[in-house]
């Protein structure tokens, strides 16, 4: 007989698993097997720790998701919340309730993809929970991480003249997601079709295996700077920007033509006849960094090489308001839900 | 209007639940409200971190559980994983995903549970993630606690001659289900009987609303003592105690007169025509603790008012395996799942 969930059983698929992970890094003491795994503290640093919920139907779609993408995908946006604090993230947990239709081998996949990205980030997988459900899939990760409090960065400390900086290209992700959403429509009912995604290949891996940024942790710490705020970009830039300003009691000015956008989201975005601004803004799941930095700071920069890092506007007084400077040289409102404002 | 889920928003019902909650805990530096909650090291302590995924219709019965008992016990159990590493519960993250059937005020129930168990145990919520669901309710609550590495149970420390010991009675919870189940069965399509729950006050309190022992880790402190293994009571007496043995490797010895029951779960499983040796062994959802002492340490449990421990068998070579002695003097294998061997 194959083996299956059912003949593993709770224990034997947690035996699986564990078999399969091993731990690196000095801080796990305890990793899976027992009640609670234990972690030791590095001298001087305290722990951060974020935690994510993924529902079947809700974030993730399995016709166009596929489990290994899944996994990393899961793991990578709870370390982009570590690396929002400014952090580095050490462990995490792990816990499924999957219903009978899936097969050991999805769940292997599954896991699969999970190891890959603790592999790609040191980071262990130290616990979890495996459950049977009663309807699709649902995934629960906790992230640890570390850092001296020194340097963490909250979202409360933005102030009026710092500047706006984010860690990479926005909408990238939307614009893959738009793509895959035309493509399953398209396919729905035509087994014969291919899906027409050729010369997408970076906005669907933005999508479907987006990456954590502890390389800009690292690079900060390198040039001796701390961000004055910070957040990962998972609802898009317009909500987290308010969301900053909100807690730092700020406003702020972003520059339109300085919003960096890659070549493929402005092609779909053409194609698609959307202002590939709005993805930038609205559409969210890019797990860039956005940050807030002292000017006097900005020259640090450019002192050493590393990641590419783009200034897109300025924080100022809470009374100026939250607006973007637009190309065409008008102010409009930021809105967290800024559709209705922004489209064609 | 009045305010609901669709009303609120996600992130509406995040500052709602936000501004419902305190922190006391000197090691929370941050909680809810940032990318991630912020975590102190007290001096020479590790952190212990465990999680649990809660699936309805799976872990739990709308029908009979209701949400603030639901909440209340979400986070005992966690806690209790706490305790069962010896160490003391310090923080939670709690994450929720729920379908438009539920109210506003179903989730403040629910909350309302999950803030009196971190009140009356000293938690925090720091933590958490809130998401709309398909189908039903999905609670994944991760917990975090402290204590000297020097005075962690770990599950694989028992050695031969170690005396066993359980923190209380065993078998009520699962008398309560099933007094529950009854219940549910007969007022299927009968609307107007009353549940006939009388003389059954404890047990069902047991069920729905269960409590972990840090008093238990409090009081091994006081006494200067370690255990040699530890586990709580999650499966049944039989499986964690299979559990011990097995990491440990070693072989038990139980004494079937030795195990605390309770009078209503004697009193139930008369009427259920049940051994209630069974409702102990193989039930599970105690929550008490299981472990194993020096025999040297022992007399140190008389040596000071306390809870009250019941000693109940002994820790023995591999070889002589895992035994349950009868009250007829007769020794039986204990199995994970022993109603086989143990149906009247």
């Amino acid at each position: 007989m194959a083996e299956s969930i059912e003949t593993l059983g709770e224990f034997g698929l947690i035996d699986r698993i564990a078999k399969q992970t091993t731990t690196q890094q000095p801080t796990t003491l305890k990793g899976i097997g027992d009640d609670c795994a234990v972690l030791s503290q590095s001298e001087g640093m305290v722990k951060v720790v974020t935690t994510d919920l993924l529902l079947e139907g809700i974030h993730f779609d399995l016709t166009y998701c596929p489990l290994k993408h899944l996994g990393y995908k899961a793991v990578a946006v709870n370390l982009s919340d570590v690396c929002a604090m400014n952090a580095y993230p050490r462990q995490i947990t792990v816990s499924i309730g999957v219903s009978g239709k899936f097969t050991l081998k999805a769940i292997d996949d599954l896991y699969d993809g999970i190891r890959l990205a603790c592999q790609r980030y040191g980071v262990d997988l130290v616990g979890g929970d495996t459950t049977s459900s009663l309807t699709g899939l649902t995934i629960s990760i906790t992230a640890i991480g570390e850092q001296k409090p020194s340097r963490l960065a909250y979202r409360n400390g933005a102030r009026p003249n710092d500047i706006l900086c984010v860690s990479g290209d926005l909408g990238a992700a939307y614009a893959g997601l738009q793509l895959l959403e035309r493509e399953k429509r398209v396919l729905k009912g035509n087994n014969s079709a291919s899906p027409a995604l050729d010369g997408y290949k970076y906005i669907l891996e933005r999508q479907l295996k987006p990456e954590p940024r502890p390389d800009i942790v690292d690079f900060l710490e390198k040039i001796d700077v701390v961000p004055t705020s910070m957040m990962d970009v998972s609802d898009g830039l317009s909500s987290e920007l308010i969301h900053i300003c909100s807690q730092s009691e700020v406003g702020c000015r972003l520059y339109e033509d300085r919003v960096p956008l890659h070549a493929e989201t402005k092609a779909l975005c053409a194609e698609l006849n959307i202002n590939p601004i709005v993805a930038a803004l609205n559409g969210g799941e890019d797990y860039e960094l956005l940050f807030s930095i002292r000017q006097e700071d900005y020259p640090k920069f450019q002192s050493q090489p590393g990641p590419e890092i783009y200034a897109i506007g300025y924080v100022c007084e809470k009374e100026k308001g939250r607006r973007m400077i637009t190309t065409g040289g008008d102010e409009a409102d930021l809105q967290a839900q800024g559709w209705r404002f922004f489209t064609n």
